[in-house]
């Protein structure tokens, strides 16, 4: 047995060694997923205070707890970029001045947070108004997974604005895995913004979304997949959403010179691939009926495709 | 750095004070997110001894960890409830009658669990039957989700019906997390339910759905998005699945006055605003198949959209 | 109130010992759900040694550190696969046969795991060369959850092939609900094969897919819901892709005889239940476009369904 084990051992050393680009040994030190959680999730209280909390904050404590939660992100946030410019070090920049680079990028990161409050508030009130089933503000708050999966990608896009990798991708993977909403840090994304359910909902990386937008679960904004590969990089490759549309569920709207204009409603499961004027309505037609003459008795359906 | 740090603080204590809706401090203490997390978990597992368990559970114990782990919820809910009255009190309820009002209403709601026991064994009969990949009833209690989804929705359904605001939700939203299965607490469904897969479906809150209904992954029972906002409260929104209906993969059904006939298969990715009568087949017609003459010798696909 | 605690208890026992199927006391000891997650998760660690852990490799450390967690696994996995083979003896296994057969087993296993190694790197290089997006294999390793979901699936297929029951479907169960990819474990699977995105797809137990397979989000691979229950087993119930093919978000391919041809591509939403030739293209017809001649003003959509 202990033959085996060590035998084992040593095949699966071999393929380490044989095999880059699966393992990540002695290299630069990757950002770590459990701390960018970690410090996405403290974000998150900052934005929404007694939300994300497990207890009540009280006003009087208020100021204290904001100050030593902000310094704390800071710390971290500081040391996880570091860790990224050093992976990948952007253009002119040297490895001596990553770590006032990543001090610079962290504080100005935070500064954002009161706008991104701003943001977030026109989110919420768009749930709020747009969900017949939405009792309260609270109720959006404590039940519509949008709210984390729409601040967390907010929040990656300053990061991804400012040309941080890894970081930004890993965080709004994270929000992914607890929501099923899959938001590109690289969307640019209006205010007003809307997603009922989520689930399976994607907008890809060179997306913009005007005001007012409201999307279902298993929307997608996606890119033609063309064998251009990483040439394609940086050029538009997802679609842009005027001000007001809406896009039922399972729709799938691709490439990056389809235009979606003002005011349009996308139909459940239209695959668009082209452009419509604003003020459209886009459907599938020629749903087929057919009624069965003589019904089965079975405990299933009647008929079976 | 620290008037840096205190400046920050300031200019998000302001944006707290400014910015309502979306930070919730000294007001009602809403139920806890956690809380409701770890106590439906509690449930789940005096529906389903030995499942939601770490540890096997004999015979000759279980009526002592039953009692025990019963008077635990009993205790945990009626606080949360509590909290939940406190928030939003129901019509006619005095401040004072909310403490009584949420001990009554977690006890009955727990002499309920030995009836959603039974409705529950049908849910798991009909996946069992159902999917010919199921090799035992053990199989679907330990790998499909729905039978968690189903199980949490039955049980907040109890909440819902008695006006409980907030936990209900906060039950469904957690076993959406897990699952991807997302299930109004309001919807009213019958016996023998059954979501194969699931990620992605969506039940609404005034769907209604007989026994045997089966539903594939991505399914949608939605409401129109109307821009009648909250005037719409109350109304039927979503749609009728009579007994015996079958939804394949991605289909969207909308609508309060849509009524899905007995007996009916609805096929994958349709989209359906009408009422159809029973024993109907719905399916989209026309998909379209080009074969190229000149197949290409790329690595990736012959075609490309 | 202690009245109504014991009464109420004793109304759930009588409901344990009524109903089976929802409950295991006493029984065979199922395998563990949370065990199995655990040993999944260092089978992970195994396979991307510096991508699951939550600290730096140093090679230096890796042989020590790789013997010991192989040692680790093949304990426990060896009791699990025990309690497996107590629960359902495979045809002509003696009960005191058990032990030994599941120490096999768990051995031979971890021996395939430099095997999966090379058909993993595989993966990830279809999915760092299919998505312009990706900007590193690194960002793939820590960023799409296909890997994830697709490591765990040609795991649980050896253990499938090999007639293990539970622990396979339990293995990708977890996947599923970490990243919305239902990938059932008999599922056979070539080299290259990439899911972007993903939340929402499913491949069926007997699929079959060629080499350099992309499949997007909310694709279904799935059978045709028959009332042939438990007589279907064992037969062919999910299509077959051949090599080069894409399906695009949110189609659904269904039926044991449904081949799709080498170098095809199937159009987002479309519902196939027919083979086609090798480089086909499949895409629905017919979306309607309808513009308003006067347009509304209202904050939502001009047009609603």
């Amino acid at each position: 047995m202990h033959d085996t084990l060590e035998h084992l051992t040593q095949l699966l050393l071999d393929s380490y060694a044989r095999i880059g680009g699966i393992n990540y040994l002695d290299g630069k030190n990757l950002p770590s997923k459990r701390m960018i959680a970690e410090i996405t999730l403290d974000l998150l209280r900052l934005l929404f205070p007694g939300y994300f909390d497990e207890r009540v904050v009280h006003s009087a404590e208020l100021r204290g707890e904001t100050e030593a939660r902000l310094e704390s992100v800071r710390r971290r946030l500081e040391n996880q970029i570091d860790k990224s410019l050093e992976y990948a070090p952007p253009p002119g920049v040297q490895t001596e001045e990553s770590r006032p680079l990543a001090a610079t990028l962290a504080r100005e990161f935070l500064q954002q947070l009161p706008e991104l409050r701003d943001l977030l508030a026109t989110d919420v009130e768009a749930a709020y108004g747009g969900d017949p089933a939405a009792l309260s503000p609270e109720e959006v708050m404590v039940a519509y997974p949008c709210v984390e999966a729409i601040a967390v990608q907010r929040l990656a896009h300053v990061l991804y604005e400012r040309q941080v990798g890894l970081i930004p991708r890993i965080m709004t993977e994270w929000a992914h895995g607890r929501t099923g909403i899959d938001l590109h840090p690289g969307a640019r994304i209006g205010s007003h913004f809307f997603i009922d359910h989520g689930t399976g909902t994607v907008v890809g990386e060179t997306s913009r979304l005007g005001d007012h937008v409201r999307l279902y679960q298993g929307v997608g904004l996606v890119a033609r997949s063309l064998s251009g590969g990483h040439s394609l990089r940086g050029q538009r490759r997802h679609p842009t959403l005027e001000n007001r549309v809406t896009v039922y569920a399972g729709a799938t709207i691709m490439g990056g010179d389809t235009i979606v204009g003002a005011g349009s409603t996308i139909g459940a499961n239209v695959f668009l691939t082209q452009s419509v004027p604003p003020h459209s309505l886009v459907l599938n037609e020629n749903v087929r009926i057919k009624v069965l003459a003589k019904p089965t008795h079975s405990p299933g359906p009647d008929y079976q495709i």
